[in-house]
């Protein structure tokens, strides 16, 4: 809370997007439209005197000018970026909510090389490259192969860097059972220790449209139906509890 | 020309962008914010009746509704997607000038893959798949790998898609000296059939600043230091030539 008693709520929207050379990247194709009106959901409330919104590149954004310094939007390259820029913020804010909505890539780009070259390193048993392009990849390499490795995981470091927060993680499958989706939902509640998980299908999304459960550690709290009801029921449920 | 005799003119700008899965893609940094400059530049003459304007994803756009029928703007997606709507576009419509300034894709995605089943094939001394993950790559792959193939050379279909066009192509290079840029410039304009290529360094380029030489088949014919002298002198030299 601020000094005023007022509430601090931190947001992530849109996707991470992963650099590969000075002119291409991995994107992601999440539009930040849901983490938009959940942070407009939060501005509306009395309650709530700052939301900080860390948005991907190519999001959706609020009307900065329309909520002045209630809402401040924090631009996030890539992965490793989100999560300095999380550990930043809060150590220096005591966060009262924090919804991690944002699609954050699984992976980033290891290194750049040719599949020949990739082939007789590991048959060589030699260590493959880790290093990051700095100009364009040429245009005339033959069958060139961009190497992924595992990006941090944001969402485990949340509950350290904000003890006291409630904090809602999300997690979207594809064309999943109902019941498959709660149940990862839960294991990702409970092995980082979140207050709730919105779970939700990407076949249930469309426009406005957006299923969502609301999975808590003991059962699933809401079934929401759209984007709407999903930002107006994360206010209540995480500013009232 | 249309009937009123006044001329076509189909520019293409932004980026394409090359589909991993369902929620990943390789995308290009270009912000389309040249051929905005040089599409409004077009519309300004008397002698244009219509500007075809072909887009990838996330740039910058002129004010369609400010231009009317005049402005046409077409959503680009990948390469293959650029070279299929410039293929109808010029089969039904004679178009009097091209700009071709996209930043279109050397590779695309030829399909995705762990690196030990990558070597494996190879050792193995089979073909590589092609086929493209239909949903999201999972997240638990250890060491994936995109590999990645040569896409059309789009520029190379301009001049049998459009016999009497005047057509311009775009090289941007990064870090090189001024004769290496001009030679390569040259090299391609005379490869592709074209008619000017106007050069760039990405080192040249800050904001509205944009060093830009363009190339002729026996000269230099003029240097321009920003975006607004790149699209007038692109006007002037194309529609009077």
């Amino acid at each position: 809370m601020d000094s005023n008693n007022k509430k601090i709520i931190v947001i992530t929207g849109g996707g991470t997007s992963e650099k590969i050379d000075d002119v291409r990247r991995i994107t992601n194709s999440s539009t930040g439209r849901l983490s938009k009106d959940i942070a407009e959901a939060f501005l509306q409330s009395e309650d709530v005197g700052k939301v900080y919104l860390l948005l991907g590149k190519h999001a959706v954004r609020p009307d900065e000018g329309y909520f002045g310094s209630r809402l401040k939007i924090i631009d996030i390259e890539d992965t490793n970026d989100l999560l300095e820029s999380l550990r930043i913020l809060l150590s220096r804010n005591q966060a009262d909510v924090i919804i991690h909505a944002m699609a954050v890539s699984d992976y980033t780009v290891k290194s750049v090389m040719s599949v020949n070259e990739l082939v007789d390193t590991v048959n060589a048993r030699k260590a493959l490259p880790s290093t990051q392009s700095e100009s364009k990849i040429s245009s005339n390499l033959e069958n060139p192969v961009i190497l992924l490795k595992k990006t941090p995981k944001v969402i485990s470091y949340l509950r350290a860097f904000a003890p006291d927060a409630c904090i809602v993680g999300f997690k979207l499958l594809s064309h999943v059972e109902n019941a498959e989706l709660v149940d990862v939902a839960r294991k990702l509640l409970i092995r980082n220790d979140l207050d709730f998980v919105l779970a939700n299908d990407a076949r249930d999304i469309a426009g406005d449209i957006h299923l969502g459960y609301l999975v808590a550690k003991e059962d699933v709290r809401e079934i929401y139906q759209t984007k709407q009801m999903i930002a107006h029921g994360l206010v209540t449920r995480t500013l009232c509890s």
